[in-house]
């Protein structure tokens, strides 16, 4: 998907929500867990219930292989699911790859190929590595390598805070290199949303790049801060709900509860979007 | 498996050469591609031939993700296969996972369980998201988490040699740091055979810990350099060679030629180990 098909749906729907699939089989309700593949009808139950208040979802890899290949067949499931019958949702595949150039297009061909790999839209992609652990993400046309910059959890602290000779931190570093390694047609970035006072500084950065904001819902993050300090003219903003959604309840009504609390979030993003 | 067992390996086996099944379809013998799993067979084949000359083995997961389904089923009866008839061999699932420590959990368990995962020895972590994504991975017993510290690439410039304000380079706070939250028991680290002088600095961080050193072989690093700066008295190095030994024959001989490459490499070693 184009960037320009991206802004287009966030007009159209009036939603930057991302829903996070991830699919804890520990967490879903009982009453599936009879059922052939659980964890595929649960994220099938829930896309169809959600699917006209997000833009994007992305299933987080980890809550897949922890299953094994029953796991795998889940996801290969959804990710077929979603291009089948919701091809204008925004998929991202949340795996945080990267490898030696030559390991890391193994790892391009398997998510974003349409024809010989998944096919999501997207990759999140860890930056350790270097240019040629990220770049082999840049050479499908409309897909997109979305890089760790400033993540949500503590130990961002410990390596992507610390403060380098020429006095930028690490995170912005990583910001400043790797965007000139594609464009803002096919990278994006993450940043938590409990780091929002910081998106004012990283637009300064990356004023034209989307970033994909995980940490809003459970992790504690505000959208409304979000929003304040890096929302661009384009919105520039996907910004991720996954356990407060998808787990809104355990019981038979789940699918409701997760369409009332995504509703929640899109409304409260329609009206910020009235803002710009 | 504990570091005493692998310390003993070492030496039963005059080696520290690990073996990367860096299994690329494209690249195995035609004879193969006949039968029903053929990324399994060569495996298993090239672990027969070689088993009593390593003392580890490593698949990278990208070789297998780019296979999907497949892929996976290869992958899983791999490991099942070491584990069933070559239990003293150390596993290593080179997949350089990490995420917040929820969702790392999860890879923890897929990888390291012996009964609900994989049962590996040893997992590759990058260490860009701080302590939260590296600690589930050290929750197992006997189990390890590898971090990826300097790699072989040349994207290892981009961040990791960058130099912090209090004089450190990246990689040198991530040794610094991390080797806090495990032990040279179930922690080892990553360092590119391309680096070996910076071994030597390395060795005056963390004297204890094992370090994997790939990049022997096809990426041209040198085993000689490598030991000359890394080699500790408890040997503490594992040589990983994937391509240069794996397909050292793409034609009916592979095996023949698999064993001799892996042979001369563990040769080597038995020289340059008589040395401490």
């Amino acid at each position: 998907m184009t960037r320009n098909e991206l802004i287009a749906e966030i007009h159209k729907k009036k939603s930057f929500l991302c829903i996070g699939l991830d699919t804890d089989p520990g967490k879903i309700p009982q009453h599936l867990l009879s059922l052939d593949d659980p964890v595929f009808e649960f994220n099938k139950q829930i896309i169809d219930a959600t699917y006209d208040l997000t833009i994007a979802y992305k299933p987080n890899l980890a809550f897949y292989e922890s299953q094994g290949i029953r796991g795998w067949t889940s996801f290969a499931k959804t990710i077929a699911y979603l291009r089948a019958n919701y091809p204008d949702v925004f998929t991202i595949a949340d795996a945080k790859r990267g490898d030696i150039g030559n390991t890391s297009l193994q790892y391009a061909k398997a998510f974003l190929d349409d024809a010989d790999g998944f096919g999501f839209d997207a990759i999140t992609v860890a930056p350790y590595m270097g240019s040629d652990s990220v770049t082999p993400f840049l050479q499908y046309p409309g897909k997109w390598a979305i890089v760790l910059a400033l993540t949500s959890n503590k130990g961002a602290d410990d390596f992507q805070l610390q403060i380098l000779n020429n006095n930028e931190k690490v995170f912005e570093h990583v910001l400043q290199l790797s965007a000139g390694w594609g464009n803002p047609d096919n990278m994006m970035y993450v940043v938590g949303a409990t780091q929002a006072p910081m998106l004012a500084g990283i637009r300064r950065i990356i004023p034209n790049h989307f970033i994909l904001v995980p940490g809003v819902g459970a992790q504690g993050g505000s959208l409304a801060e979000v929003v304040k300090y890096g929302m661009n003219h384009e919105v520039g903003l996907i910004v991720n709900a996954s356990r407060s959604i998808i787990f809104a309840s355990k019981d038979e009504n789940f699918v409701e509860k997760a369409r009332d609390a995504a509703k929640e979030v899109q409304q409260e993003m329609q009206e910020l979007m009235n803002t710009i």
